[in-house]
Formats: C-alpha cells, structure tokens, sequence
C-alpha cells in the first residue's frame, strides 16, 4: 500500500469510525455470538498474495462486528466504562502513524517528554501534591505488580541484587481486603510472595478494610517473625466501589513500615471533583497509587496512570542499562523504560493529551458530575422499591442490587437462581449490558454508570427494563 | 467533539500522517531536541476549557516532530527495526475506534476469535508445529517474565499456591548467555530468583552461549542443591544477533529438567523463509518462545506473539478468577486475562490481519530476503575495506563494525573514542541513525538494517557516510 492507498483506506475508515459510534444504540450492547462463530469466518491459512485489504474492511462490517460487545454503548453498565473519546481516536491515529518508541528520552524525546506535562496536568487534576511524579502504565495490574515489587525490594532492602526472595530469611507480607481487585491477588502471587503470605483482611458492612483486623493481622505477624511488607488500600473496590478508610491505614502503615499503595482504577477519575477528595484524605501518605484514565475519563485504553512519591526507588528496581541503551543525555532525563517492566513504549501521552484539549478539565468535571447524579437517581429508585435491595452504599457510580420478590424472602437459592435469569434476560435482550456477580455470597446485579454516551434517559430505560426483566 | 467534528479532524489527521510519512526522508533520523525543549513548550496547568483540539493538531508540526526520532526512516539503522506498516496505522484507527476489551471471550468474542486466527496464521508462517498456541503479548519483556514465573512455578510444584519463593527450599537458578537481553536479566529478578540465582553464561567468538559451561553450570548448581529452572536460549541476540545452538541446548535442558525458553524477539520473524529456519532447529522442543512482529514485520508496536506448547500451564499460573469475571462460556472458550500479566486487553489482533491481508505472506518474505541481502551486502564491503572490522556474523540484517584506522590500531582506549565520536557525528548529522554499543569491551557500531523503507540506496549511502564520518 502507497500513501495514496492510505489516504483512500484511511478516509474510509475514519466514515466507518463515526458511522459506527453514532449507530451504536441501535445495536445489541453485548454481542450475540456463539462460541466459534466469529472464528468460522475465517480461513484456516494466512493469505500468499497480499493487496486484499478492501476485504478486510467490508469484513469488518459482516464478520468482526457480530463479534463485538459495545463498551461505548449508551446502554452498557457492565464491568466499568471503559470510554474512548473522539479526541483519544485521533491520537491513537497520530500515536501509530509516527511510531515512535519513548523507551529512552532519545528515542523520541517528545514521548517522554509530552508524558511528563500532561502527567503532571492530571496530577493536579486529581489533587495530588507536587510530590508525586507520574508515568503512564498500561494496566493497573502491571502497575500494582509494580508497586509490590518496589515494596519487595524496600522491605528487603534490595535483594534483587543478591538472593532474591529465596533467601532463607523471614517471609514478606502483603495486605489488602476481601473486596480488593483479582489483580492485586495476581500480582502477590507472580511477585512470588506465596498464597500464604497475602492476607486478605475481612471487610465491614460497607465492604470497606476492617481496621482492627488488618491491624491485628499485621501485628500477629510481627510476632511471629514475619515481615509486613505492603498494604493496598482501595479507594473504589471493583465489586462495590467500597472505600477502604485510607488516612487511618496509612497510620498503621507508619507504624510497621510497609509500603502503602492505593488501588483507585476506577474512581481515581471522581477525584477531578473537590467535592470527592474526602474519599482518598491520606492519599498525600501513600508510596504509590494508580488509577485509569482509560476507564471512566474518556482516554482510551490503555493508558494507566502510575504516582510514586520516590521514582528513584522505582528505577532502582525496574532499570538495566546494557550499553546499547546507553545514551549520552542518561543523566539529564527520564528514561521511562526503568518507570516499569516493559522496554518499548508507545507514545500514549498523546491520548491524554488530545482528550484534555478537546474537553478541558472541566468537561471531565460535567460528566462525571452528571454521573454521580444518575447513580444516585437510580439509587434512590432502588432505595423507594419495595421488591429491589440495595447492598452497598453508592460513592461513586456503581449501584449494586438485587432483586428480592416476596415470595422468595429468605430463600438464597432461588435469589441466586432468580437474579442470575434476570441479568441473563437483560444482558441477552441485548438492550442493556449488566455484571452479574457475588457479593459475599449473594447473587447482584451490578450497574456501573458511567459510559460517556450514557445519558438520564438510558438510566431511567435500565431501570423500566430490569422491572420489566423481574416481573414474573 | 462530535461525530461531524471526528469526521473533520480524522480525514485532516489521515492526510497529516500521509504527508508525514512521504516527507520521513527529507527529516534528521534523530531528534535534534535538546533535553526540556519540547517540555518547554507546553503550559504547566491542564486546559480548563475544551474545543481546543484545533490547537493541538496545529501544533504537532511545530511543538511535536522537533522531538520525534523517526524509526520508519528509510535510514533509521539504531536499534532493531520498529516497522508500522500502512495497514497496520489504520488497523489501529479501527483498534481504537471500536475501543473492545478483550479480556474474556465475552467482553468482545471477536478480539479472542480474530487473535486465535491470526496467530494460527503466524504460527504456520514461521514453521511452527500445531502444538504451539499463540497469544500477543505487548512486549518481548512481558512474555519472557511470564516464561520465568511459569517455568518457577512448574519447577516449584505450584508453589506460588503456597509459600511462594520464600519456603526455604533450594533456590531456584535461571540461565542465559552473557549476550542476553536486558529483559531476561530484569525478568529473573522481577520474578524473585535474585542475581544470585542468574548464571550470565560467557559466549563464544560467535557471540553465541558456550555449551561447555552452560552444561558445566548447571551440572555445579545441581551438585550444590539447587535447582535448575529455566533456560533461556538466543535466536538472534541484541547485540550481535547471535544464535545459541538451540538444539544442543534442548537437550541439556531434556537431561536436567528446566523449562526452555527461546527469545528470538527480533529474529524470529526470518523464520517466515524456509531457508532461515536452519537457525532454530530444535524449536519444537522449546516449552515457549516470543519473537516480535512489531519489530521486522511491520506490525505497530505493540504486537510481540508468545507461544507456549502448554497453555493449560500458562492459564494455572495467570489465572484470576472473581465472580464479576465469570461468564457461561468459560468451559468453552479462551479467556485471553488468563494467558498474560494484565486483565484489559486492546484488539491487537487487527492489526496482523490487516497487515496480511495487505501484504500477505509473500510480501513478508518479500523484504526479509531485500533485508538480508543489503546486510550482506554491507558486510561484503565491511569486509573488504582495510581500516573496517566486523566483530560478528552476519546471520539476519545486523552488522556489528568499528572503524580501525592504521594509526589506532591495537590502542583500545583510542578506538573507543574513535568510534564514538564517529556514531555521533553520523547521528547528530541527521542523516542516518545508527547505535553505538560495548561488546566485550570493544566499541562498535551497530548497523540494523530492517527499516520497511529502506532500500539498497539507503545502505549505499550510509557507507558512504561512515567512511566520510570515519575520515580524518
């Protein structure tokens, strides 16, 4: 393909870009496929003979869009948003067209250092202070295995550079609740501390880190000769956006000495809004955090935001210098491949960047503004209905339910069974997109509000359709 | 923005990276910024305000390219090769556009089913047997982390399910040729082992891993108690593009019972030729191996292809599973969170299929061969001029020179600075850009030819150029 090639492909596309997000509603939120439908389209050999992309863009139409669940739907409340903006397309256009490589600052110093600017642009968006520097991870699982690894080497004062974790010496121990997110289990378990030396410390009412259980499990570990070595405190818990009580973890972590990281993936974003910041007061203590743009801001995926108060602990456990990395600027600059596990690095700066231009940090203000008021909407018509229970309270944008009809009070079973046919319903009419899942034992429903397209009135349909999907 | 504004920007942004690329030749190769200058043109607070994307596309001209080093310049020679081919940018347009997360069958079935086509397709295409399956990972560095946790984790029974590396037991012991990449050493520590339990094991004159002392280490280690666990072997490494005798290797790793592991990041896409294939014999008996499509092949960054030959043991070691991930077709399908490090996951698998379809397999082949016969071409003339020394084989498209006048000759120190001095002159002149690196103390300059644009011509005048650089 020539460049005249590319213009004609490229125009094209960019109309199927916008034919398909403005046709979005019309379309079932998730797909419809079955299993292998989407693979028997394909042939079983890679093409000999190449000039063949006119068919794979009339295929994208025919065999790729069946295959597709719609994340910027209006109506997709599932999982968390994960939203795409206009703008954030645009540099992911830009991003590929240049193909830079930011692994070193001299590897295309705009990517380090546009990365730098709109970093700090979302550190003060979000209300952190001038202590903590950003870099821009790809998921929050890579960047919380980060951060363990970074508590690891604290805590061991550097044995990477010796025995490892096979040294012999008194086992390191990592802290976080029952509601804490699966990667941060993931990511104990790859960062080699062992199943039994992760503590998941049992949650209150609200499904926020019972304080006087952490305390105490971290100091029966004292006792018996382990080492504290990192807490996680989540501000917005995946299953119910619990907020674990930050400022009084971060005291008990002054205490043992662990390193205190903060799991905001998802509601990191609310935090443009002053009137959220109460939800994360201690944040100014904690070593690391982490939260995704890529989820509720608009920026697409994937583009994680990571913070460390210390970046030269961080590059001491992530760098190596192999001379033909070496550069002569080395001293003078950021070179960000020592900011995390990868070497190559795209130039996804770009993205934050476009989305803030193109919206202002005002713009991110509206609609998660408009937001937290449709969450507390719906709320409050879960709250006003006689046959729905609510079993979390509601921070941010998640509201998590259940239905409960009279007959079936008391009987877990059939609110299993009951509520597993009613997300079934919901999310194969294909008119709304809805996580079922277990919250200490009960079967919810799960809607997070949050897509950019979602408006008052998809929130008040989710609501008439899940009546509608309940009645008997 | 809305759509009608996305229509506007994205046909302005198609022409600007057309106009982009067809001016790439008339550009310095590398950025000319000094360190802050593109920083500097950026304001220190985040726009308040938005509808200011005008702004931004303005001024990637101005503020932006100053700082990009070009890697898809026809005489882009640093590094390896990042190509992004034409189809590969629009594939990223409709990545982003669609804006699908693949992180289960469900969330997107096509992302799963497109990917498990494709990199079947890849799979056939560089000779691989059917009892590899494929995932994309984002970089070389990831997959080999995930060949290291998996190989300590099949070599510790599991035990991350359990003590983790901290149960006192044997340490576990990892090796690579002292011409390994940087990710393998920060892999084996990331994974816990410690530098203690890395053995960097000395190459030969061929750069490639001595078996001798690669069979006499673990034969010690052994005798010492320990346990060999992995064992990583080169086709094609960093500095030299060396090749480890990988067969030899399969069977030292067949007697003593580690996982092999075979980085062939950069080489691997030479195996599309029948004739480069001699390189890796004994492939089949490898337990996984990563090589990048995103380096020579022209897929954009990031797009590296792992391939394991038991996924069952990749998904026990990556595997989350909390109830808010469950769907019903689990048993049935590839839930791709399960087969890497993070949990999101972007619709990589477009950008191959575009690709191919585009340029299919004979076109892949079609410049590895133009590749490989420029470097052999370049290394004829190494070869044949007095003052020139080739440290290395030839066996893909990197040829490893320094320049050695009569005078300097047997005076290391001056060579050093020589030849330094040369690759900065050539670099900071603009018009080629290639990497100066150490190699067993000795100064070279790497010459990596692999850019999609770059033809004979090309390789012509960069010989031309460091003989002028090289003169007195």
């Amino acid at each position: 393909m020539d460049a005249q090639d590319f213009r004609r492909f490229g125009h094209q596309l960019i109309d199927w870009v916008a034919d398909y997000r403005e046709g979005l509603a019309s379309r079932p939120v998730m797909s419809e496929a079955q299993p292998g439908d989407i693979r028997a389209k394909f042939p079983a050999h890679p093409p000999q003979k190449g000039g063949r992309l006119d068919e794979a863009v009339a295929a994208l139409d025919r065999d790729v869009l069946p295959g597709i669940t719609h994340w910027n739907h209006p109506s997709f409340f599932a999982y968390f948003p994960s939203n795409t903006s206009y703008a954030s397309i645009l540099a992911d256009l830009v991003i590929a067209g240049l193909g830079a490589q930011g692994m070193s600052w001299q590897t295309s110093p705009a990517a380090t250092e546009v990365e730098e600017v709109v970093m700090d642009w979302l550190r003060q968006m979000v209300g952190l202070g001038e202590a903590f520097t950003g870099v821009i991870h790809d998921t929050a699982s890579t960047a919380t295995l980060t951060a363990l690894l970074s508590a690891r080497e604290r805590a061991s004062n550097f044995s990477q550079n010796g025995r490892g974790l096979q040294s012999g010496d008194a086992p390191l121990v990592v802290y976080a609740s029952d509601q804490s997110h699966s990667s941060i289990e993931k990511a104990a378990l790859l960062a080699g501390f062992g199943r039994d030396h992760l503590r998941l410390i049992e949650t209150d009412d609200d499904h926020a880190i019972r304080l006087d259980l952490l305390e105490a499990a971290i100091a029966e570990d004292v006792r018996r000769g382990l080492r504290p070595c990192a807490v996680i405190a989540c501000i917005g818990t995946t299953g119910t956006t619990a907020v674990d009580p930050l400022a009084k973890i971060a005291d008990i972590a002054a205490r043992f000495g662990p390193w205190l990281h903060v799991d905001a993936a998802m509601a990191g974003t609310a935090m443009v809004l002053p009137e959220c910041r109460d939800h994360w007061t201690g944040i100014e203590r904690a070593d690391s955090l982490v939260f995704n743009p890529h989820k509720w801001m608009g920026v697409g995926f994937d583009f994680s935001a990571y913070y460390v108060r210390d970046p030269e602990h961080l590059i001491r456990v992530m760098s190596t210098n192999p001379s033909y990395l070496q550069t002569k600027q080395d001293g003078a600059v950021k070179n960000y491949r020592d900011w995390h596990i990868q070497l190559g690095r795209r130039f996804r700066a770009l993205k934050l960047w476009f989305h803030l231009m193109d919206v202002g940090v005002e713009g991110v203000q509206a609609l998660v503004r408009r937001d937290l008021g449709n969450a507390q909407w719906f709320k409050d018509r879960v709250d006003a209905a006689a046959d729905w229970e609510r079993l979390a309270p509601v921070p941010f944008q998640t509201i998590c339910v259940r239905h409960v009809p009279a007959a079936l009070k008391g009987d877990e079973a059939a609110l299993k069974a009951h509520n597993l046919e009613l997300a079934r319903r919901v999310n194969e009419g294909g008119e709304a997109y809805i996580t079922p899942a277990l919250l200490k034992g009960k079967q919810i429903l799960r809607v997070s509000i949050g897509a950019t397209a979602t408006e008052r009135a998809e929130v008040q349909a989710l609501w008439v359709l899940l009546n509608e999907a309940a009645a008997p």
